[in-house]
């Protein structure tokens, strides 16, 4: 019974919401931090950016309000799997801060994540090629480069990637998360 | 400790796919259903086609390709929330027989319920006044009307809700969900 009980401990649902750009590390912390909760036994799900606007939002692009619209929709269904006692975990741009404190306010116990590093260290890392190429003028909308990303003012944990480790990152979110780091 | 117990006794997640016309009965079982087994401490959620569209599928119309995307779409949040265990309830037309089957073999332990009630007896019924106008030719691709409806052959469960009551249609649910009744 003992699994059966913890898990029940921590049964309250609630949304861990990573922002940053891209490459600055968000799914790899939440996949860390996803893999760390579920070996704890918690019922935790992670909503990835990339992941859930190919299953929600095919056709959506990458103005504003298409935007919005893919992160509200994201939004929706961490709610409702967060609403059922799921810890989840949203990675996604989301480079507003407006339609962020709107969607976080829709949550249950919500975080904002912001996961940290300078422009000039992800467009170095650069691990999928598309800095190099919206530098190159070839995506429009490439946020950072030719559209906008708003830092969180007040992110409830803040993360510089260049200077922490994953899993110094994935202690802070326990800590943050009320578990033993 | 007992709610608890009896929650888990019943924690393996399955999705009950309610297909029928508009005017069917479909939200009324399922939401009739829905109340059943919360009060019996069951972990349930209802995603009611209509409003599951305004969430995650705004824009889209009413082509056989819009339909689809739309379902495919209730199907991967419903999938998700039965994942952890969740009951889910889904309300939608979903007139496509092939899209039907097509999405309840990606979801653990699926259900096709087919809400039936004859064309004449829906129209006739028009709760929502959409027959009179869909039949007067202002709504086009109106399931039944200007579009097909293409009936299971074999659901899990067939309710006639000419011919039966809620209590009754909600009393065989509970049966072929493996509740006492």
């Amino acid at each position: 019974m003992t699994p059966v009980l913890n898990r029940l401990a921590v049964a309250t649902g609630r949304v861990v919401w990573f922002t940053g750009l891209s490459g600055a590390g968000k799914s790899t912390l939440a996949q860390a931090l996803r893999d760390e909760l579920a070996a704890r036994g918690a019922a935790v799900e992670l909503l990835d950016g990339d992941a859930v606007r190919e299953h929600l939002s095919r056709g959506l692009g990458f103005t504003r309000e298409d935007r919005d619209t893919n992160i509200r929709r994201i939004a929706f269904v961490a709610g409702l799997l967060a609403r059922h006692g799921v810890t989840v975990l949203v990675s996604a741009i989301s480079p507003y801060r407006e339609t962020r404190r709107e969607v976080l306010a829709t949550l249950p116990n919500p975080s904002e994540v912001f996961v940290d590093a300078p422009l000039a260290v992800v467009a170095e890392r650069d691990v999928k090629g598309l800095y190099r190429r919206a530098l190159a003028g070839e995506i429009p909308h490439f946020t950072g480069i030719s559209d906008p990303y708003e830092a969180p003012e007040t992110p409830d944990l803040h993360l510089r990637t260049d200077q922490l480790s994953v899993e110094e990152g994935v202690r802070r979110l326990l800590v943050h998360l009320g578990y033993s780091a």
